[in-house]
């Protein structure tokens, strides 16, 4: 049914996103008459608990292919729409976690429906080029419309990679060329580092590390990099190999924290005092800090903020010892803190020397600045390095979010939620507490992890999708295209699922 | 121009690809009926030298942006077709490269382009699900009608990834995780090996190892598992830290391979040897080898072949000791060696316990089996881990495949191919040796790298693209849509280079 309606779009213009929106639904209220209304849903329609028997069965057959520990339920995406996620039972619900931060502006915006019908990108999706020795001819341009478009301050380099973990991996390759580029200054390499790194061994693969902070999470690949600097939770850790890197506290901040300024103050202090003491111990060992990555907002780990002074001063503490400074924008990147990079937060014209992004982005990869391009060719490679198709897409939905005004509306719509949690955490404070949050990417901690786990289960059966982060933390995800309504719809169900609760 | 054909075909069925090749081309002689004729152009056109003057500026433009070290020239995709690429100056090279051996059925065949422009598919492509918790509701119907379908001998899992590096990196943790569960037995992890693991310490991250032979090639990420198992070229393992894993050395063999048995096998005895020496050493070290991986023939490594005999054998001794074999087809996959799969010419039953693919797949990703399963869902875990989009090309790449009976082709052009090369390096024995391969699998030795890198921009120039690898090797990689005749198109060609070379 949808399949016939999006085959009619293959014969019409873009300007049609009504015939879009699946017959029978309902058009939302006046009060949301935003572009997204066109053509998604109005509210949240449960058929069946979730998972229902469908996405049951299908998991069962799953099951019999790889393991299915983490699938939560089936998916119709043909039937899904801007902020609603449809599942295979015909439940439709008010997607809050969207793919894990991975949506930009909600399911088949006619956007991306009209660039995947548009003759002239057919080559880009059907021709997977080898970027790095062939790109297409309008690769250049493509990365300016799309990726420089948005590039943050300092940085006119930029590297697209298939993933967020091949994204850190690669970065943390190109902090560690560049530290010894550095350290080596003229002289080219010597033969016996030439030697030396083909057997894994000294000076030729140098004993260099990376800095990472606790509850941060950069990545699961066995890479050095990316697992070796994620401490969000075991089950990413445990029996895989690692390395002995440096790891500093992230400050442990009260909320709100307009309320707790000194307290915090104090403890990030402790926190970078710690930090150059760790790059000072590790220099000692013979194991240098090439570069220290950080997340604006410690995402999996559990939501983690700190001050915009806490960041300047850490990139300050990078620079004045030699180390590179990764920004990990992979989660909070795109827009969803209401700029579109969280570190523009901080005001500063210098915010890093590398940031890795991936999600919303829709494609991998890393902004950089000119000392950090590799010397040679092949150095930062793989087959691919990225997919242009998916540029095609980035384009658009950068288009969307400037014609839209979307990063205004996230912050509006952000206010209202974070405001809605303040007083849900006020009415059941026996349950919530530690509402946070910047633009949409907001999150509140319950009681436990048990109590956290239910209540996302009880909400989602009532027609919201959320997801859990840290230890017993909620996190919202939601796509750019959620408004003020989306989030009255969230709260009214969540504060039917706290009252009800038990 | 090629986009308003492009855009013609749109309100077309799939029944004309007449029409999509470029106007005023001729279709090829009757010695070359095959469907492959019908869409794509019959020789080489060379307007300029390659690079030529618009590839050239592109080059500046993207050298502003990132290291274009590796980018050989731009390409026109739109216009590319079947074995040919088109790049930005109009020249039209038949590709014995394909994107580093990553284009199974050669550029805009009619099957993809019917694929991406069919209703039913669009969603897939836009939007993008976090496969390991919300799949689409078709996922496991798409799984067994494309990758389960060409599933290797004793192997009905799988896991798809988003590169080969992801493949191999998320193939080792899987025999970490598998050799660690093996080694407790009944009881689950200690509470010593929960916390450890958070700070990267043992016993929690234990000293496991990985065997690998030098002169393998399993990726770039820093990842220990890749990098650390890559041992091919300098390029790409300096300056990168890595790890203390045994590296075994793989056969250095006589070539043609029938005229050396009895050298050949005493070669891969002394191997094998070393093999079993290293994985008591490491042991003994504290760093037991959980797995071994290895290519069934090195490819970036040098086109390095091994025997049937040393493959099974090898397996033997990582089941005799208790590690896990991975397969690395990455490369050799997809049909390209005359077999679905190298490892098919083993003639075993038992091949391997992981197969990790990439490239002409599509997707990346690995094989394996039961035990090799996590015993926990988001122990192998990332946001999209791979991308269905991928696997909607892939179905239609192995429909064409079994329709056109692709293998059998490869088997009949690889001999061609292969003939010729003999024949050629009988010829000019002072500039080729070490002619081999399987299927169109196949690559020569030069002189040396300065001759070897002469001949591959000779040859290009005349309207050929190949690649090199090894020290001194040039490696063929054509499509599977690479015939008898075009294969004699380039063994003229390179003819006319290799009399011409001084």
């Amino acid at each position: 049914m949808a399949s016939s309606l999006l085959s009619r779009q293959l014969t019409l213009s873009v300007q049609h996103s009504l015939r879009l929106a699946a017959p029978g639904c309902r058009y939302v209220s006046k009060t949301a008459a935003q572009p997204v209304s066109e053509f998604e849903y109005d509210a949240p329609s449960m058929k069946t608990p979730v998972p229902g028997p469908k996405s049951k069965e299908l998991t069962r057959q799953l099951g019999d292919i790889q393991n299915v520990g983490a699938v939560n339920f089936f998916c119709n995406y043909e039937e899904s729409r801007g902020n609603y996620l449809v599942d295979a039972d015909g439940n439709r619900m008010l997607d809050l976690y969207t793919q894990i931060s991975s949506v930009p502006i909600g399911y088949n915006h006619p956007a991306l429906m009209k660039a995947i019908t548009n003759p002239n990108n057919l080559t880009a999706f059907v021709n997977r080029p080898a970027l790095g020795i062939l790109p297409p001819e309008n690769f250049p341009e493509k990365l300016i419309e799309s990726l420089l478009s948005v590039a943050p301050a300092g940085m006119t380099r930029v590297q697209t990679m298939a993933c967020g973990s091949c994204s850190n991996e690669n970065a943390f390759k190109a902090m560690f060329i560049w530290y010894k580029i550095k350290e080596r200054g003229a002289s080219g390499p010597s033969a016996e580092e030439m030697s030396s790194c083909m057997i894994n061994q000294g000076p030729g693969c140098p004993d260099l590390s990376i800095l990472s902070f606790m509850g941060g999470f950069h990545g699961r690949t066995m890479g050095k990099c990316c697992l070796a600097t994620t401490h969000s939770k075991v089950i990413h850790k445990l029996d895989i190999p690692s390395f002995d890197w440096p790891i500093a506290p992230f400050p442990k901040l009260q909320y709100p924290l307009e309320q707790f300024v000194r307290e915090n103050a104090q403890e990030e202090a402790r926190c970078l005092e710690e930090v150059e003491d760790l790059i000072v111990k590790w220099r000692q060992k013979g194991k240098p800090v090439a570069g220290i990555i950080v997340e604006p907002i410690q995402a999996e780990g559990g939501d983690n903020h700190a001050s915009h002074d806490f960041f300047i001063k850490l990139r300050n503490i990078a620079r004045k010892h030699g180390c590179a400074f990764h920004v990990d924008e992979v989660q909070t990147g795109g827009g969803t803190t209401g700029k579109f990079w969280a570190h523009e937060h901080w005001g500063t014209g210098d915010p890093a020397d590398i940031v890795s992004f991936s999600k919303k982005m829709l494609t991998g990869g890393y902004y950089f600045k000119d000392e950090l391009q590799p010397d040679k060719g092949y150095r930062i490679f793989n087959t691919w390095m990225g997919d242009p198709s998916k540029n095609v897409f980035l384009s658009e939905v950068l288009n969307v979010i400037r014609r839209e005004n979307l990063l205004e509306e996230v912050t509006r719509s952000g206010k209202a939620l974070l405001q809605g949690l303040y007083e849900l955490q006020a009415q059941y404070p026996h349950l919530l507490s530690r509402a946070r949050g910047l633009g949409t990417f907001c999150a509140i901690d319950a009681r436990d992890d048990v109590t956290r786990d239910n209540l996302i289960l009880k909400t989602r059966d009532k027609g919201v999708l959320l997801g859990g982060c840290g230890e017993m933390s909620i996190r919202f995800r939601p796509s750019l295209v959620f408004k003020e309504y989306h989030a009255h719809q969230f709260l009214n169900i969540f504060n039917d699922v706290l009252a009800e609760y038990k």
